[in-house]
Order: structure tokens, then C-alpha cells, then sequence
């Protein structure tokens, strides 16, 4: 059982695992949004001996259980990056398990590299959902360079050539990361090629785009008042924040395994939805609540990332943010010009804010003596601290 | 002693103090970097009847005793607003309480309103610095509207105009405030006129503007390798990030009174600032630091968002970050362009990434049973967890 | 309405409220579990002028509603403070808004001091749940003493002794606090007669005693094997652990309004079970979930402390929790032997350790390159660290 | 260069690495407060073959800056024990370090399991140290049972009986771990020969035993008035609190490597003086202080536990933690009893709550309007949140 991508590293294993293991390979490739050429992927993975090749669409499944989850989450970890990858390889794997289960299998193999952060996702989200299928990773064994794997594919009868682009790409329909070449020093811009969804600043139209979200219970449900189906919805606002240049990443990232890379992502309208789900909580909840679901968040971002998507603390994490979403209602306006994504107006049923005026006047009559009873209990152990020991700057 | 901003609110409060407690004013003035005529505020305050007026220029204790804090703690208080007025508030409070003890002042006022922070900031401040003085807060109790102020001080011959805008501004050389008007309505884009700092997007120039900014110890010592003082590179920065659009902020926020309110700021240099430091931290920490240090930025924003610079746990915090400064040195390269600032390169002689291929490469001779050990350790309780329970989605 | 306990303060507030603002006033008395004789403190209730006194037998509410949650939160304020009286108070408050609305009362009354933290407790939560009921306190208007509030009883007729004890005690069946006399100086210790549920050690049995609680869902639901209905079962453990001495706390705590105070309490239940509860999520819960949980039991227990049960976060964090407690199940066995109450076993079904020898023995296998790949990863940005910068100890 | 701890394991490393590996070992004995015979330990290591056998006795640096560190972070690994063996494994591994670069060795060999936590600590440390040191780690590699190990150092001439007690005990000033045997179930109780430093309870006085401590910036200096050097402190409270049966620990465990177990402890010094400690702290911090420490507290036992001594968080957590204990100074009092350490008394001259009764008093006149406005202003959000929202229990 491979999980197979249709990229360079999963067609060398078809035959790879054959000669090497002596095993039957049937390929599973999922599609979670990624620009692939299935067809012609699955073509090949026959060509190469795959013994059988499933193919399934998960997008509707990605979107609603693991992105909308991520949203409600407002997950970007190290603080900028919605984690498209991290998000679907668990998803992934409990497809290749599906099929494992349902053909028997015995192994699944994966293209994952030694370095990264992919073979733990797999690898834990493979265990926790059956412990007794054996994983293989051959790219952590075989030590082929990309160009030997080229030739080997030749040999095999089948042409594919290293990319056009010079960087590696992982993309679906939530976050696009691209890898290698010049981008490895963390001194260099990015080059305006690095990039696709997003277009060129000085080429983005000349006037501001106004579109407004609509969320229920935390996620998006309208664009522009028009209610779309998830997948349809995520596509159409990828498509106009990238169209004004916006959702572009560039950090200083920490993978699970203990190394630093310099990171580049696109996602517009990963960044575009999350900036305004946070703008709208603002709104709805508590400044309690909103602390509290700050950290936990970060909990969460750490989860996912890290591989532990099966960790049960995810899950009590996810009951934790379910409760207060109940309430994340309402609208949001987003300005999209010149790369940038600006949130500049928000309204809700829920609005902790709305009556303000009521509970302000209300408030006026009694000014005086509750704001002076609060600071001065307020700040009573802090002066008392200061009174008590020897005063320090 | 009276905390006077040369505004209408503490301009009234001059003769009022003396008519109804009978009480001599002394003026203190403290220039945090506001937009401010200085001249005719002393003139004012003389005119309406000060026994004295005392200027102070804080603006480069301000910067290094309270800004510089604030770039390490990369401190954005929910997530967004730099934090300027907040902190002034306790340097304000501290050249007060040193101008009281010096003159023998029994009391203390300041012009805040019964609905917001300051009074929290400024009130805490004093009592931690000297429980003894009393505390007065005329607006709280006075009940006037503007209009029967600017009447009150043209009764004591002094003109006053309401000022041109409609809007009520707080400023120093960290960030500028805006509110009123129409900008109470979360849902009503702000108007471009609210901005002063910042150019509109189809005015900022249409080439990008790059620029480099140098960190030592947690701090920008040098822009665009010219080593500037800090009040000087706060200001060049402003303007330069400005003039190309950037740094406004509009968010719902959380008063430490309990109550949400629509607030909108400019902060170019502030922005631009952390922004930078946030990401030469991603070089030069490790993930740990940067996870904690999270955490406890978080505190140290809310601690001086809510008036309590004085609670002795801000030093502690203070402490904790020092220590990860120690290694915070580097440069960071930064694109301005179209209303947005973005991080374009980085380096340091600290970074942990620097070497990196080095130790990638002595990395791989043994990658394969490496991070298969890890992934088996990494993930051995969730896996353990998923098995002995039964299985949820 | 007035939340009526039987006690000094809220009997003389029945004519006071009367005489003071002319209103009918109908005591509530809400059982849940203190040591009061309710038949004369509703017949003293009567005579002294409610116009009605109503009984509400809320026990088990209490438990299943409020104690429970605060099990499975392992709930101990500042570490040691299990929170009997915090607990009770917005129970107390929603049974007084309840009857409040049938009556259509407009106002509610209670006996709270203004340094207290059962006036925050009460007031939030009843305008929490009716924000349209006025709030009375005259215990923070009167300024009577004891010996005054006796006298004023004296002449409508009602005698009242100040009580035995130099004590004030308040308690309800999860823990009994202790006030007043020499407890007020944190030098003395807290003398024997100051405990009631608690036997002195030197009294307590020669013999240990064991007993076995069972757990399901996170609330134990069995003492010795006999199933129990929740309110006897607190009963029971209490006797039993406060038999063998065990249950006493004494220490320094911060109240929510910012001041220190010493507080004694006796709770030989509350610590018997929490410990018990805590000891069994360590054999099922995984690491990761114990740890964050362990942050948001702080969150919980400073919400329910300081009034703020109906805030909404209290909620989330109950829904985190409660996800956690689907697999909290199993026995812990306790000896109980001269003030102290041991864990000495613990055994579920969704142990996590329980098949641990297969796991370690199928962990043999490959121990070796487990555990150092594991070792060199989870190390690798920690000793990167220490290569760049400068050694420092 | 060999962590030798004259224990069977690491007594069979003499003879074993010089034949397998071809190195001549130098045998490390550090004393970390152990009960060890260290005499004829050297003797045996020289027999065996050790080219040098270098003692360090370190017990004065372990408490200085390891055990001290762990009192003012009040260290207890989930909530109960007290990390002797993790504190001792960073020194440990710094003194061989110290001696293999004055020797130029190329490599150290420890004596730990590849099931355990301290193969962790002692690696990471090392490589921290000194990245160039090759690690060796025999017991992972030889599979040798404990009778195998026997009768091989017998074919050396060497005695070694398998020790008397069917557990395995690794000791030092701070704590004694005891494993293995019927420990293994979590169901069983731990025998009173696990035991050695705590008498049993039946045993201890039937008098309790009195003890005062004083402590200074977060440390024990004197014991009942009497200034003792650190050592000799723990050494003392250890005897005198053992003897009265206090001590004991036995709960389930997480360790680093991902699994758990059933761990049992003695640590008299250690439970006392973190308990002693904590009740101070809880005098003279404010709440705010101990609310973030106690946060922090939990990161600095997770770091120590889990072998990241040297990770740059823990010196910034320090930071944190002696900012903090600047102001920790005064008495405890402790009464020992029948298997029970109880604080009965604390005073501090920086006590926050020692004057309170003027602060109480001034605060009486003016209670009513400070304790309602707190009350309105801290539960405004709450009640706001629950009038906006349906209502939800």
C-alpha cells in the first residue's frame, strides 16, 4: 500500500518496493486539492507495475473536518503558517489505512524524506489508526539523488522529467509551501517565481476589492452573501486575495524534528479567512474567553504539526474550541488591495459590542464611584507589594 | 500636581481645581514624542492661572525604559495594538509623583474618563510609587461636555477650539490613537482623514523601499547600517513605513474596565519594528524559548495594557525575556511597499540555522534509524492512547 | 428575596430591610449540606417578619451540578483550597433568581461583608442570570457589630447567642471553612478546637483503614464496591477520612478583591476524592493530556473562585474537561491512617500502562536505535544552542 | 571515559568496552550524596581494569546549583517528585566531561537502560557540553541479564553479589527512587522495605516534632535558628522528617521516552522544604507572581525531567524564578507527625499580609462603593456575555 503523489520520489517506489521487498504495490493517491495531473499519474503508476491504483477525492472530507476545524482553531503555526500540509497528511493516512484494511494489506510505504516533518504525520496518524500495519520509507533508505531517479524511472520506460521549477512544491487546496534552491538561504527574497497563486504586487489591480464573509458556528458559510459549499468557497477566496497579491509566508520555521528552515508558503485564502474569523471573535466573545483560547490554540497548532493529530488532547483541545465557536456569528468586510488583506468592518447578532451605547450611558450614572472601587482593588496587591518591599525601577 | 496634556479636558481642570478645592495647580507636561504645541500649552496653563508649569522631555527614557521593553516582549496586546498610550501612562505617573515629592504636593490629578484604561494606568501607577498622595479625577466626576468646556475657559478668557477633527487622538512617538465619530460603528470602514501618519495605499510610491534593520541584544541600534539613538530611529522609521502606508490597525479590543470597543491606531515604526524583531527571533531562538516566550508575552501585554507596570510579576517577566535577548542580534531585511512591511532576509551571527547544511549533511549518514527512533518515541503514547481506546473520530 | 442562611447578619436583615427601604422581605434558605438547624432558623425567620420563608432542599444539585465538575477539574484553588463555599454561591444565587422571578421580587438581598469574595460570587452571578434584579448588601452599609446586630435582635423579640465558638464558620457537605480569633495571625497554629469533621491525630485509630473508590466518567460512583447515590457518597468518605484525622488545610490565600488572607478549612472528602481522581488520570490519560489539563484546572478553579462561574470560558473549559473524563474509569485504593490518606493502588481498563511488559518487551526488540534517534532529535536544537552561542551555565 | 556508579552495570563496562571496543576506560565516580562504598568501588573498578579511576565529590555543587534551583522552582515533576536523579544526571554528565577533556578522551560510555529516562539526560547534557564526544551505551547494545553480568565479572575475580533487595534503588541527598519487583503493579502497595529513609508510621514518635525554617531569595539557611551549610541542612531535615515517617511517593509516571510507570520514592528533605517553601512564597508574592510561576514551574520541571538541562528556556525560567525569590525570605514552622509534614506557622518581614489590619481598616470606610464598582466592572463582560447569548447552563 503506497501513498502515492504522482511525484517523482512515489513512481521510483513502484518498481523500487516490487524488486527490493518482493511485495505487491497498490497505489492510493488523494486528492486534497493538490494541481496534479491524476490521469496521467495514474497512468504511470500502472505503467510501473502498481498492481492496482485507487484514487479518491477527499476535498469535500479535508475541508470540512480538518481546514474548518483548523479555522475555528485560527491555526498558524510559529504564528503565520495554516499548515496546509500538516492538516491533510493525517487524512491521508486514514485513507491508505481504509484501503489497507479493505485489501488486506500488510505495509504501507511513504515518500517521506528523514528531515522533515511528513514521516512522523504519517507515521503516527498510521499507528494510532492500526498498529500492526508495518511502514516502509524508502527515501530514508535508498540514498538516490533526484537525477539517479530519473534515469531509473528511464529504465522502467517511463520519462518524467525533475520539474520545470527549481523548487519542490507541496500544495493543496489550503496552503501551497514551496522548498530548495536560493530559497535555503534565509537572506534571499523569495523570487517573484517562487510563487502562483498569488500575483506580483505591482501587477495587481489599481482599486481596492471589497468582499464580505459570512460564519456560522465558526466557519465560513457566505461569500458576498452568496452561501457556497465549503471546497467552492475556499477556491473562490484563494482565487480573489490572490488575484490583489495577497498571502504570501516567509519565516523562520522549528520542524518537529529539531532543525530550523526558512520556510515559504501561499496561502490567500488560508490568511484571508483566518484574519477574519479572529477579527469576528473579537466581537462575540470574551476577553476571557479570547485569552484562554489564545494559548490553547498554540496547543493545537503544536498538535497538528507536530504529527499528533491522534493525540487525544486534540480532540479535548477541539471540544474546547466547539464550545465557544457555538457563538462566532456574523459578518466580516475585508479589503483586498495591493497584497494586503484588511479587515474594515464587522457586525453580528452575537455582538458583545452592539448595545454599547446603552450599557455606556447606563453605566455614566454611577461612573464616578465603580471605576474608582475597581482600580483601587484592582491594583491593591500590586501597591501593597510596592509599599512592602524596597522600591526597584 | 496635575498631569497636563495642554488638551481642553486638563486645560479646564487648571481653574476648576482651584474654584471647587480651593487648591494651587502645579502643571507637569511630560513630552512622550506627541504631536503637540508645547509652547502655547505652557502659555495656556500660565493664563489660566498654574501656579507653575513644569516640562519634562521623557522621550528618550521613554523609548529606552519602556518601548525597548516592549520589542523584546514583541508586545501587541491582542495580538495588534503596539501599546503606546499604555505605555506612557506609568512614565507619566512616575514624573508626577517625582515633581509632587519634589514640590510637597499632597495630590495628584488626570484628565481620564471613567470609561477607559488610562485612569487604571495612571492611578495604579501613582499609589504603587506613593500610596500617600490622593488622587483626583475631575472628569469623573464634572460631568461636562465639550461644549460647556470650551464655554468654561472662554468665561477665563482663554480660546480653545474644539479641535478641527472629529475625532479624539492620543499620541506619542510609539503609536497614535484614534477614536469617535464615526469609527464607533465596527461595521463603518475608517475614513482615510483619520490618518496622519500613515499615506493611503495609491499614494505610497510604486517602486519598493528596502531597508535593513540592525538588533543587539533584543534592540534596533542601526537602520540601514547607520547607527542611529533611539528616539532618532523610532522617528525615521515612522516615516519611512508610513510614507509607504503601513501600520494601521483597526480591531475590536478589551478595556480592563470590561468593555469592548472599536479602536484604530497608526503605529508604522512599531509595526515595523516587532515584526522584524519576531522574526530574527525565529533565527536566533530555539523552539522552546520561542513557544514560552509566547506564552509570556502575552502576560507582559495585559499587565501593561491593564495599568499594572508596577506588579512586581512584570519584572519577573522582564527577567525571563532579558535572558533570551541575550542572543537576539542580527539584521533583517524588510520590503516596504503598498501599505504593507514584510520581512524579506535575515541574518545573525547567532542564527541556529547558519550551518545548517553542515549539520544536515553529518545528519543523513545516520537519518534512517534517527528519525525512526524519534517517530516510534514521539508518537508512543498517542499510539498506546488510540489502542486501548475505543476508537473516535 | 434574601439569601438567607439562618445565620446573625442575614436574620437581622429580615426587620432591617423592612424599616430601611420598606419592602416585604421572603428569605431563602438553601440546603446544601451545611450544619443548620433549619427547622428554628425558619421559624426565627418568620418571626421576625418575612412575609414568606422558602426551604430549598438543593443537595444533590449541588453534588451532581457543582462538585462534581470541581472532581473532575481536580479543583483546589492556589493548590490546596478545594472550594466548597466558591461552589455553592452560584447555586445558591440561581435558586434565589429563581424563586426571585415566580415571586416577582425586584430586588435581592445578601448577607456578604465588602472584603469578602462571596459578594463578588453572589452579585455576578445573579446579574448574570437576571440583570434586571436590583442587588442589596447592608452589610456593607449598616456598620453594626456583632454585639450591636445581637442587641437589635434582642429588641424584636429574637434571642441569638454570638455563637459558641470565637469562630465563623461556613460550610456546606464539600468543605467546612474556619475564620476569625487567633487564625488570623499565619504564626499561630491553628488549635484543635477549631475542627469539628477532623479528628485530632493522636485520636485517630492504631490501625490504618483501606477503602476502594471506583471512578466512571471522571466521578466516583462506588465506595468499597457499594454503589452509592453521589450526596451519601461524600458523606460517607468524609466520615471515614475525617475519622482517621485526615482533611485539614491552612494557608496563606489571595482573595479576588486583592487581599491576603490565612484561611483554615476542613474538606476530608474533597482531598480524599480529588486525590484519589488525580492518582487514576495519571494510569489513563496520556501525558500530553494531563499536562495541558493541568494548566486549565488553574483557569477553572481561579473562574469558579473568583464569581466568575457563569462566565462563558468556564464552560469551554468544562467541555475540554469533560472529553478528557470519557476515559477517566477505574478503582484507587486508599489507606487512611493518622492524618493522612495514601494512594497505594490503582487499576482501570483504560490503563495506559496496564499491557505495559508486551510494549516493553516488543520495545526491546530495536531499543537501540529507538532510543538514540529519539535522544539525538529531541536534543538537536538544545545542543545547537549551546554550540553557537557562548557557553553559559 | 566511563560514568562509572559502582553499580553492577557499569562495573561490567570496565572489562567489556576494552575488550569489545579496544579504549582503555577511565572510571568516573561522582558523589552526589549517594549511599555508595566508594572505597571499594575504586577498588573494584581498578581491579577490573579501569586505567584510572577519577572520584569527584560534588554534593556541595549539586546542592548549590542544582537542588536550590529546583526549591525555588517548588520542582515537582507532575505534582509529586521532586527530581533527585534528574537534577544529579546534568552535574554528572558536566564533571566526566570536565575530566574527558582534560584527559582527551574521544569517548564516554554511561550505564542506562534503553527504556529510561536517563540515557536522555545524560546524552543531551553531553552533547550540550562538548558536541564532539562520542557516547557509548552499552547496556542498549549487550542484552546481558543481571546473573549473565554476574558471572562475567566472576570470570574477571571479581565478587558482586546481585544486591540483597529484589529493587533497584538509585539515591542521592535529594531523593531515593526504589523500582522494580512487585513495585511493577500499580494495583500492589509498596512494601515497608522499599523503605529506608522514612521510618514506618506506627513506628514514628507519638510526639509530634516541631521544626523551623528560615529561608533566604528562595533558600533554606537555618534550621531551628542554627545556620547550616546547604549540605548538611538537607542532610538533617532529611533525618529528622524521615523519622517521623514523612516522605513517601508512589504514583503513576511519564517518562520522556513516552511511557508509563509506576515509580515509588523517598524524599523527606525534599517535601518538606518545597512544602515549607511554597507557604512562604504564598506570603510574600502576590497573586499575580504565584499564578505565572506556578505556570512556569510546570515548564522548568519538564525541561529538567526530560533531560534538557542545558535547552537556553531553563536559564531564562531561572531568570524568571530569581526575580521572583528576591523577596522569599522569613520562617516556616512545621509540625512532624505520624507520616505528616504540616505547616503551622509562617511570618516574613516582606509579608504582604503582616500590616493587613490597618489596610483592612482604612479600606472599611470607604468598602461599599470600592467593593460594588470592582464587582460591576469585573463581571461586566460575564453578564453582558450572558445576556447576549441564549442562556446555557
Amino acid at each position: 500500500m503506497l501513498a502515492y503523489s504522482g511525484g517523482l520520489d512515489t513512481s521510483v517506489m513502484i518498481p523500487w518496493i516490487r524488486e527490493k521487498y518482493g511485495m505487491n504495490v497498490i497505489a492510493v493517491l488523494v486528492d486534497v486539492g493538490q494541481k496534479e495531473d491524476f490521469e496521467s499519474a495514474v497512468e504511470r503508476a500502472e505503467k510501473l507495475g502498481a498492481v492496482e491504483v485507487v484514487k479518491k477525492d477527499a476535498r469535500s472530507e479535508f475541508v470540512k473536518d480538518y481546514v474548518f476545524k483548523a479555522i475555528k482553531a485560527n491555526s498558524l503555526y510559529e504564528g503565520v503558517y495554516p499548515m496546509g500540509t500538516s492538516l491533510s497528511r493525517p487524512l491521508i493516512a486514514s485513507k491508505i489505512v481504509e484501503v489497507a484494511e479493505e485489501k488486506g494489506a500488510s505495509t504501507v510505504a511513504h515518500g517521506c524524506t528523514g528531515k522533515g516533518n511528513d514521516q512522523v504525520r504519517f507515521e503516527v496518524s498510521i499507528r494510532s489508526l492500526n498498529p500492526r500495519l508495518k511502514i516502509l520509507a524508502p527515501v530514508r533508505e535508498w540514498g538516490l539523488s533526484r537525477d539517479e531517479e530519473v534515469k531509473y524511472l528511464e529504465k522502467k520506460g517511463v520519462e518524467m522529467d525533475r520539474g520545470k521549477s527549481r523548487f519542490s512544491i507541496d500544495d493543496n487546496l489550503w496552503s501551497r509551501s514551496i522548498e530548495g534552491g536560493e530559497l535555503e538561504d534565509p537572506w534571499v527574497e523569495p523570487p517573484e517565481e517562487a510563487f502562483v497563486w498569488s500575483r506580483p504586487v505591482p501587477e495587481a489591480p489599481d482599486k481596492p476589492e471589497y468582499i464580505t464573509l459570512e460564519f456560522e458556528k465558526g466557519v465560513p458559510v457566505k461569500l458576498n452573501g452568496e452561501k457556497l459549499n465549503p471546497v467552492e468557497l475556499i477556491l473562490r477566496v484563494n482565487m480573489i486575495a490572490g488575484s490583489h497579491g495577497f498571502g504570501r509566508i516567509d519565516h523562520m520555521e522549528d520542524r518537529v524534528v529539531g532543525i530550523k528552515s526558512r520556510e515559504v508558503y501561499e496561502a490567500p485564502a488560508a490568511l484571508t479567512l483566518i484574519k477574519a474569523h479572529q477579527d469576528l471573535e473579537k466581537l462575540v466573545l470574551t476577553r476571557m474567553e479570547l485569552e484562554e483560547k489564545r494559548k490553547i490554540e498554540a496547543t493545537w497548532a503544536w498538535l497538528v504539526y507536530s504529527g499528533l493529530w491522534f493525540e487525544p488532547l486534540r480532540r479535548a483541545v477541539d471540544a474546547f474550541i466547539d464550545c465557544t465557536q457555538e457563538n462566532v456569528e456574523g459578518e466580516v468586510r475585508i479589503k483586498l488591495f495591493k497584497g494586503e488583506a484588511t479587515v474594515v468592518g464587522r457586525r453580528s447578532g452575537k455582538s458583545l459590542y452592539d448595545e454599547k451605547k446603552a450599557t455606556y450611558s447606563s453605566l455614566s450614572k454611577f461612573d464616578q464611584s465603580l471605576a474608582d472601587g475597581f482600580i483601587q482593588l484592582w491594583g491593591l496587591s500590586t501597591v501593597r507589594a510596592n509599599e512592602v518591599r524596597s522600591h526597584e525601577s
